[in-house]
């Protein structure tokens, strides 16, 4: 009989064989991700945020009068994804839009004091559930990790 | 002047501050895996598989005979999604459906030999593929950044 203590210890089912897709950087990159990505979610929710208006907003914070494109690049989105996401922020009151003097075709977009302090609040609160699931990783692995993946995109560049 | 050879060498705009993004592991776990997806659905989509699709014809040629709940657990997926992609699979003669005798309302799934063999010549692509892109990433740097993503999954489990 097994004591109901034990449920959390137990095996989820059969182990299931996965040694050739396993070695897979992408399906390994991706399952790392998709233990991370539903808490990440969860947390910006209650900020009225998504993973990628976040994103959208993080950048805008940290590049005052960045113009839509160099956005763009910056989070491998696709132009006209983004233009729902900036009409979003700026009718929220979280980033500002003005004309770039110089091509007036242009928008260059900075954050607002609101939207900086949202950016912020939600940024610790991300890092923070991170940290609950990969609390026991050690600080020299999560170290080492960041520096490896770091590494692969600039290889990949 | 530029010499048309530096092209490849020069960056590729203004250098954007991402630093607040850069330091939560979701944000770097995607974009490393968008370096490596859409190679892998480029090579696979030679073979005729998505990813997705490639991934079911792995685990079910590993694990002779596991059944449609295993399989969607494996994968983290939804099993009314894997449905469409099992009646692919055994419409293209890749794997073989078979009632289980102790329960003949669930199906076991097993590969044929022409789905073995498309599973090995697909994965050791997707493998070249990967090594194509983090090549100059050194054979050390690879294996613990798979050893740390492993234990990410573990702790998160």
């Amino acid at each position: 009989m097994t004591h109901p203590d034990d449920i959390s210890e137990a095996p989820k089912g059969p182990k299931v064989e996965d040694t050739v897709l396993g070695n897979l950087i992408g399906y390994r990159l991706k399952r790392a991700y998709m233990q991370i990505q539903p808490e990440a979610q969860r947390v910006l929710a209650e900020d009225d945020l998504r993973v990628v208006s976040f994103s959208c907003l993080s950048i805008i914070t940290d590049n005052p009068g960045i113009v839509q494109s160099e956005l763009a690049d910056a989070l491998q989105m696709e132009r006209s994804n983004l233009v729902v996401i900036i009409d979003e922020l700026e009718q929220r009151g979280l980033i500002a839009r003005k004309k770039v003097p110089t091509d007036r075709r242009r928008y260059a977009l900075t954050a607002t004091l609101r939207g900086r302090r949202l950016r912020d609040h939600a940024a610790e609160r991300v890092r923070t559930a991170e940290d609950e699931i990969i609390g026991r990783l050690n600080g020299e692995d999560r170290a080492h990790l960041m520096t490896v993946l770091g590494r692969l995109e600039d290889k990949a560049r």
